[in-house]
């Protein structure tokens, strides 16, 4: 069991030295996924020790450049590195011409296969799923095509009690153990009790990642329940005309939608370039909804269970 | 006059966090100038305090990406910052294209006019020329199209002694004797000299960027008697035949070249990711050229000039 988020970049379009731009990587299960891609994204790969191999999805939010320039020269990379597994890239129409275009000016001849799917940022649906997790898509409002995504283990199995030695149980035994199945004697009597040899699954994890994104309330919906939800907060509330203007949020609507949306906690970021010292954004953000952090660059944080109602669909 | 050269990357493809990807800016006479600009060149601009406004003129050798994928995000920044003056970019076939795709997916409108001029990169001519500079191109050999480029300063003036007052002499007059012609009074007597009234104009500088290539004796005679030559010295002489199948050229064969050419000094750099330490590259260079240096991400060199012979075209 692990669902831990790095985060590569809390920066916004304008370049400062002090904030990458958006990138976010989850490791579930052993597997890779990365959100948005903006230029330097393999540099930070690099410096927060996250193997380029270890990626096996991508997802694009928008194709504004902070959030996905980085993706080429990402692949590129991986081209070097001689992959050979599959690549799987989730994002909006236009994503596949660009990397293609470039593909063939460079003269590149990929190693492996890259699956390309193009989102529809204006629906709610199940994008994607594999053993661990589902990924929903969460239509946002912004300049250009944007969407979120929602992402959500599946349930999990129940664990094995220690008592119950490797020696006594075959490993089918222990699957359908593990899924709430009795284990019964030819007779029909009960050999084990799934409920006497199995504690109960713990709740599963699941994360919402929102940006870019103006205060947009049709997500609370999608997302309530989640046990973190990242939500951009590229201004304070005093320049809510510029952020209206620009289709982004404030750090206190991020809060009220975090709130409305009973999340387990709120993480802030791709802050204005205008913001040396980020901390009024996270106390603007607090007022509304106490529970919310900052988003840094390089931070990891090793989800758990917070909000044990199941996350409604 | 002025003609300073910051390195911004010496790193080749494969990325490395001790080395950025490719990217010369060069500072003529207030004007700024960019050679290549590999991912991540407009936040190595930051770090060396160079505004992307200053740069007029950008110069792209090839479409592989270390040298070329951070060209969008560049002009993306360029537009944020509300730029409105002319931007020329000259590149091989298909940048043109690259650029004008992602600009559409985007949503960017830009404030200013981009000039796109396709070079012909397995011709030596003439590029462009203005008040200050001429630049030629250089084909080299690589995996797809690629040519340097040469910047030579044009000739410059003859400089008024002293003695001269300004109250003496009109600005048109000044003009004159700094084109080597005499002022004559109305009767064609001689009233000043520019022999008696001026110093000989300083030499020019020049400067030959090239990278990236294999060891191709033919940029000989194109940069011969060249100031500064940056070539590029990926690998170690031992592992030539790895040059030679991946079309770049050792530090040995930098040298060789800069030798043959009798340049002013060499600067080598596009150093392969496997070397950690690289002054054995200098080492070997030097074996051959002994006014070799290693190119070095931030290093500045302010140009002077070092071959008295004039640059022959």
């Amino acid at each position: 069991m692990n669902f831990e988020l790095t985060i590569l970049g809390t920066g916004s379009a304008t370049p400062v030295l002090t904030r990458n731009n958006t990138a976010h990587y989850l490791l579930i299960k052993h597997k890779g996924y990365l959100i948005d891609c903006g230029e330097g994204t393999q540099f930070e790969l690099l410096r927060n020790k996250i193997g380029a191999s270890w990626i096996k999805y991508i997802f694009i939010t928008h194709l504004h450049g902070d959030h996905y320039f980085g993706l080429i020269g990402l692949i590129s990379t991986m081209t070097m590195h001689r992959r050979t597994e599959d690549l799987y890239i989730f994002g909006p129409k236009g994503l596949s011409e660009i990397l293609t275009l470039q593909f063939q000016h460079s003269g590149t001849w990929l190693n492996f296969k890259i699956h390309f799917v193009e989102t529809e940022t204006e629906k709610h649906y199940l994008l994607f799923e594999n053993e661990d997790v589902t990924v929903h898509t969460i239509p946002l409002v912004h300049r250009v095509p944007c969407c979120g995504f929602l992402f959500k283990e599946k349930s999990r199995k129940r664990n094995i009690i220690k008592e119950l030695k490797p020696q006594d149980i075959t490993v089918e035994q222990i699957k359908a153990l593990k899924n709430s199945e009795d284990l019964v004697n030819e007779d029909g009597t009960i050999l084990y009790s799934f409920e006497k040899y199995t504690t109960p699954a713990p709740n599963i994890i699941s994360y919402a990642f929102c940006s870019d994104t103006k205060f947009h309330e049709p997500i609370i919906d999608i997302i309530r329940g989640v046990d973190y939800l990242y939500h951009e907060a590229t201004f304070l509330h005093e320049l809510l005309p510029r952020a209206t203007q620009t289709n982004h949020s404030t750090a206190k609507q991020a809060g009220e939608i975090a709130k409305a949306a009973q999340v387990g906690q709120l993480i802030i970021g791709h802050f204005s370039s205008r913001y040396k010292d980020v901390s009024p954004l996270l106390e603007e953000a607090q007022t509304v909804f106490p529970n919310t952090i900052l988003a840094e660059d390089g931070l990891v944080l090793k989800f758990t269970n917070l909000v044990n109602e199941p996350v409604l669909e």
